[in-house]
């Protein structure tokens, strides 16, 4: 049976999060990397500890704080800075795949929408400037729940936007928490692994958060790429 | 004024939970610091997860995943073992000046209690067997909310089991996120910040966990030992 609609997740899963951490490393260029992790974990861990406190603060907002966090035992920088390197995540560009699996996709009569933690007008921007522009049916911030992923609220703005179950549609995301979080809610789900398995040599990021979360909703397809997506047998 | 009772976070503020690590370290010597700290930070991070999900796992649940979790790149545990270490969260001690302190505020007629994330079992356990047995009004644990910290739930229960406001209580912390949630709940909240400040050589453990939150909370009181509690000026 063909899905009536695909769901992915924007960040990490579409659109490579990597070049905010180039322009992190042009501004302090001893520790980006160590910044750029603990920014990105940071980041997500606001969205679970507010969307747990019941209290709301956008994505844009989440993703400053996180940053100024993660910079704050570094450097120094001034305020515009931070919102410049901050506002890198409405300009990421997708993975190099997307656009084709996107598209073949779409010729195959798949509605497609992004389901993201970002607010509208940063998803509006990152999609319109990129080769995705025209190829998504909906483009759907978690906003209007007032509560991030993993937060039922946030998924099921996904059913009321495509007027489609959540059985009856695929949710695709390369982050461990969305896969069990789209699970438990009731889609079914791909995982795009695009790591290597972690490694004892592996960082403290990728241990944390390239494996498969011990949160009882494994994902129903593992897959490498998006182009995978296409070859699904229940696609 | 004195307020009516203090309400204390266990695992960090009152107990050290660094003897599970040494646990670690004697089955697994080569990366125990890397698993200790992954386990740890997995282990607020499910915590959040299922807050966020809308549902709850029992923490004695929660810390064995998150310890299957850290474990599994580094070896193979057999599962009595990983059960044997994540039992070591209810024999943990408390700091040091833990029960001196508790003793010298219960002298002056403050009520005094524990609200954490642990299930009822693991934290009568851990209290009975410690200097703080007979010392503590109430060990209140957030399961009866199924919710985790920061969520108001889990902070609802100290106001009922104490009877008072939590504008009346001061709650204390050492873990930012609980100290952020505790202040947003409505309690005056001292953090205890045990470690020096973090910097640029700190692990990615204590960049991400030992610095003051940026959730718009601060703390009204920040200290060093629990000892200094006695010296506030609104005790």
């Amino acid at each position: 049976m063909t899905p009536r609609a695909i769901v992915f997740d924007a960040y990490g899963t579409l659109f490579d999060p990597q070049s905010v951490g180039r322009a992190v490393a042009e501004r302090v260029p001893a520790h980006a990397d160590t910044i750029t992790d603990i920014w990105r974990l940071k980041q997500l861990e606001y969205t679970w500890l507010w969307t747990a406190m019941g209290r709301y603060r956008d994505f844009a907002a989440v993703t400053r704080d996180a940053l100024a966090f993660a910079v704050g035992p570094f450097a120094d920088l001034p305020a515009a800075d931070l919102d410049r390197l901050a506002e890198g995540y409405a300009r990421l560009t997708p993975y190099p795949e997307a656009a084709s699996a996107l598209s073949a996709l779409r010729d195959r009569g798949v509605r497609l929408a992004i389901l993201s933690n970002g607010t509208q007008a940063m998803l509006d921007a990152m999609v319109g400037q990129s080769p995705l522009r025209g190829l998504l049916d909906q483009v759907i911030s978690v906003a209007p729940a007032a509560a991030y992923k993993p937060d039922p609220r946030a998924y099921a703005l996904a059913e009321a936007a495509l007027e489609a179950a959540a059985g009856d549609m695929l949710f695709v995301s390369s982050n461990g928490f969305d896969v069990s979080g789209a699970k438990a809610y009731g889609f079914r789900v791909a995982w795009i692994r695009r790591s290597v398995p972690v490694a004892a040599a592996s960082t403290t990021y990728a241990l944390l958060r390239q494996q498969d979360e011990r949160l009882g909703y494994p994902a129903d397809h593992v897959l490498g790429t998006l182009t995978e997506i296409a070859g699904l047998p229940d696609l």
